[in-house]
């Protein structure tokens, strides 16, 4: 077997795991980091259910895509599962992210801990209002939107989170696209197009807010 | 048909949406709201499924939850489906909400105007830090905390958005609990445990952030 063709395979067990999976693979990572701070070198996996509120049964059908890591009666080895969830994920490596729009969220966004402990690094700033180019938050420099090709092609960035009003983030997102990034986490309330080979992930607060509206409207069924 | 079967069946059919198709109603809404200010008065499933990258036929099943709204050749009412979907979804109502942990995220999510579009009301804001306690923002007091259940009570309030830091989320969420909170959207990147009868969504950025980073190293393929 040539080396195309086992990553072939590789990919084609990837693009079976369903974006719910891939997220509980996070929710995974996160509570296997606590479980390994407390001092558990192996973990099993109703200890990883538990917390999450999912069947083992779950758990151990999430993981099976990683290989064979767990042993009945002993559990998954805490390290090795969490480098292999990493591998699986593509944050063993760093990734390289602009973000575009600074308000609030960017912000919150630029001091939020979990990117740097996963990988990933903001590298550059952009806004189109002149009287916030310039300014210094967090290390980083403001800079105006026209830069952007630029400083894509020189900072080698792949991802591009946008934090820009609803009516700038079609035309943003385009810019982005056409300066080479290969994904966008897009959090302006509408719904944007990419062309093939970019990836897309949205995230709608008020699409949120209104899952929890219609739980609690069912009786807390979560 | 006694009123309680009629009730009881309408759960019935509210309790098989799937969390993803609640979710695509939130967007559907958005789409339909866009829509209805070019002035269409009719819509179609394609139209719908088209700007939100999905089949005709996954938007008919999704819509067929609602009742029977659409005619074939001639659409859906746009008007009468977005009350529908409110309905459904039980955003036809006001939600008083309350904040807790004023940094920069609250900020953003206070001038989030989706929020207020949708008829989810921020009504009290609170934080730990006695800095903070007293500061005006966008027309609200920041309050101490010990001051939750008191102000939970008198405003009515039913959701908690909880923007504290991961190592407060617990205890701040079993504040809103016994405060008589009945739904929290948590911000913070850590698992937390409610009780039955209190709904959960939690929205963990790095779990966005991961499942972006997956899609671009599988190649594009959202």
């Amino acid at each position: 077997m040539s080396k195309g063709d086992i990553s072939r395979e590789t990919n084609g067990t990837e693009a079976r795991l369903s974006r719910a999976s891939v997220g509980r693979l996070s929710l995974y990572l996160r509570r296997l980091d606590e479980l390994l701070r407390d001092g558990s070198l192996k973990v099993s996996s109703s200890q990883l259910g538990e917390a999450l509120g999912l069947t083992d049964a779950q758990v151990r059908k999430d993981l099976a895509y990683l290989g064979h890591l767990g042993q009945p009666g002993i559990g998954y080895p805490t390290r090795e599962l969490m480098t292999a969830i990493r591998h699986t994920l593509g944050v063993d490596r760093e990734w390289k992210a602009v973000l575009v729009g600074v308000g609030n969220l960017a912000r919150a966004l630029l001091r939020y801990r979990g990117f740097q402990q996963q990988g990933f690094r903001i590298v550059a700033l952009f806004d189109s209002d002149p009287a916030k180019v310039g300014q210094r938050i967090d290390g980083l420099t403001v800079q105006a939107r026209d830069e952007l090709p630029t400083v894509i092609a020189a900072a080698g960035a792949e991802l591009g989170l946008l934090t820009v009003p609803a009516e700038a983030a079609q035309s943003v997102a385009d810019i982005l696209v056409g300066a080479g990034i290969r994904g966008i986490l897009n959090f302006a309330p509408t719904v944007l197009r990419v062309p093939p080979g970019v990836s897309l992930v949205s995230v709608d607060l008020t699409v949120q807010l209104e899952q929890l509206a219609f739980l609690v409207q069912l009786g807390g069924d979560t």
